[in-house]
């Protein structure tokens, strides 16, 4: 299944970044990063968007710009030679054009252009000053990710097939788990399942040297080995190299096995964790699981427009604290992360965080993984993460594997 | 198999970036990219690793110190609060303390740190410019990239293996090959068959917004569709939000299967491309392939110390051109790239590379994947990719497939 975005949706994504850009008096925003040009403009083709405060964006592409033009909902044109980008940029759009040499010395403010500071590399923001020397360059990262952050019925419906996706693997990775399978065996099933559904290969995460590769399988004190991954639990993983994910431990008996994965369809990810136990788990480690399903529920009463993010992160601290399980919540000591959830859609870290310092009032549209998990060094972790789309009236689960400790 | 790297090697690397850092009056490398981390500590934790011209490095880590603590050969402490950067960084490398006042007033020439100006976002320099404000940034990001050029015995001994591990995946998949199997089921069933046996389940990339997953695989007309990536043939991929490697296409006879793929074996990637078709290649694309391998062939007897990448390139520009080829060599029109091969190592666009104004020498240790290809617009896509180590005398070739149009 291909999920096809109507050509009026590209309009008004641009339209409401053009509004933030009023807002905060940006002149015209420079986009480059792949997985912005592919939501503003339907294809991710190698070049820059420019989107000017008013009025038609320009999608200037080096390569390549045939299958831009293909693709892309906006007016496509060959990027050339990029000594000429400042001229180019002043033709298409005259407000962008530098001010005449009278207005610069009487201290006319300066054009302002926005970039994903976030992402773009310094070296491209260099070889952007150069050609064009007259602007003042501003972050504009949170203006594109709050754009970013309300879905579509259309990409709704992408993250739907994606959460059906990975609910085949995972029952098809059930239905063969054995003792003594390696994590990285039972993970390679789960991946070849995704794949040959059409998972694109690779999920798409934004911060800086993070990489989510399909999420992560892990059993025993595997799952709990702490790691620089910015989520509760990373995994051991296969080495330095690659440290995090599935291991190559065999998985045993009576060990809480972790399964936190994710696929990519037509771009949008999901994101989903059981707890499963070959056996029984231990009483402590049940109660701990049971706790984070609590916690779910909990949240899941306040999932609704209004709720503020950070207040989500605060009631589950809380719930973790009367259960005497503060210091085992979202990771141990000093390897615990400071959030409850995050928005995915096409990257799986989107705004909004549950955490605290972030007061977005829930809004219909918006897409969150809320992921408690309970780390027990050398022993695993436990817990539970589903995907949830905010309604107008509450929230549509999209995760749809059987929820519980799964006991095989 | 995992390959331990001596700790003494680290050592080594360490030196050869200070020796540059030197003939560059550089005081300082800041380096935060998780690949570079790798290389020069063993460990890819999130945090510094602070390199002055002269003396131990410091790696100041934020998640996960104990880990960072296990696996990294250099010292290793917590980051700690980020507000503490400058002052830190004065008392660990007192010649990277900022001078005094009196000092700053006389014009003396302020401490120059480096940074990869070529992967570190903008907004973290703009972090680090905060905290160390006396600081005047360059980019060390050819510094670091030639510091990598050269392979030690033990990071080839892991390209090696790659290589072992990406032959057994193929010949899998030329097992199974039939008429009507889609592009994405053979690249599902090779990218199995590479993560049982420890691929990482990522190919690391360096150029921004470059993706590789794992290569591409495509056959006829698919494999010949331009995209954005850069290489001679980047694939129709499954839409356009991923719009590289294998389609939904289904494989047919007399057809050319271009099959480019590689793994990531402790952290270390291995390219290699073969040719594949069921049934016979029209004439003219068995002839084309011939002179792929005939490229390949004369580029070979070159590939000793001492030749200057671009006269490889040029070389195969040359035979192109004898060939009538010059319109289909590396991608087809406006969509053509400008490079014979590149080099390999923990990423997969790696120094050097073979294009015109790349005037390295060869030299020992050098990791090179050289892949003449030809495109046929509407038709497909032949050639041939080897990766190559260059050695004291001339050449191992690190690849292992067999050669030839393979004819199933």
């Amino acid at each position: 299944m291909t999920t096809t975005i109507p050509q009026t949706e590209y309009t008004q994504r641009i339209q409401r970044l053009q509004q933030k850009m009023l807002a905060e008096n940006i002149d015209g925003f420079i986009l480059s990063q792949n997985v912005d040009l592919y939501y503003l403009t339907g294809s991710m083709q190698t070049g820059y968007l420019i989107v000017p405060a008013n009025g038609e964006p320009l999608y200037l592409v080096r390569r390549s710009v045939v299958r831009a033009q293909q693709e892309a909902a906006a007016v496509v044109e060959p990027l050339g030679s990029f000594r000429d980008f400042g001229a180019r940029l002043a033709r298409a759009f005259p407000p962008l054009a530098p001010p005449p040499a009278a207005a610069q010395t009487t201290g006319q403010p300066p054009i302002r252009l926005a970039a994903e500071f976030d992402v773009l590399p310094v070296a491209q923001l260099q070889r952007l000053q150069q050609v064009l020397p007259h602007v003042a360059w501003v972050d504009g990262s949170t203006l594109i990710r709050e754009t970013r952050m309300l879905k579509s019925p259309s990409e709704l419906a992408c993250i739907r097939e994606a959460a059906r996706v990975i609910d085949v693997a995972f029952e098809d990775a059930l239905s063969k788990l054995q003792p003594g399978m390696t994590e990285l065996e039972v993970m390679a099933g789960i991946e070849y399942a995704i794949r040959r559904q059409g998972h694109l290969g690779t999920m798409r995460m934004r911060g800086y040297n993070q990489e989510v590769i399909t999420g992560m399988l892990g059993a025993g004190e595997a799952a709990a080995v702490p790691t620089y991954f910015d989520g509760p639990a990373g995994g051991q993983g296969l080495g330095p190299a690659g440290p995090q994910s599935a291991s190559r431990r065999p998985i045993g008996s009576n060990e809480p096995i972790l399964i936190d994965i994710g696929c990519c369809i037509d771009g949008y990810v999901i994101d989903q964790t059981r707890t499963v136990v070959i056996g029984e788990l231990p009483e402590d480690l049940v109660r701990a699981y049971e706790t984070a399903e609590q916690i779910l529920r909990s949240v899941e009463s306040m999932l609704h427009p209004g709720t503020e993010c950070e207040k989500l992160y605060m009631l589950s601290l809380q719930i973790a604290h009367q259960a005497g399980l503060s210091d085992h919540f979202m990771g141990f000591g000093d390897d615990q992360v400071k959030f409850l959830g995050h928005g995915i859609g096409l990257e799986v870290d989107e705004l909004p965080v549950l955490a605290k310092g972030f007061r977005y009032p829930l809004e219909p549209g918006m897409v969150i993984a809320i992921e408690p998990k309970f780390t027990f060094p050398n022993r695993g972790v436990v817990g539970i993460e589903n995907s949830y789309a905010i309604t107008d009236t509450g929230f549509e689960k999209l995760t749809v594997s059987r929820e519980g400790l799964i006991r095989l």
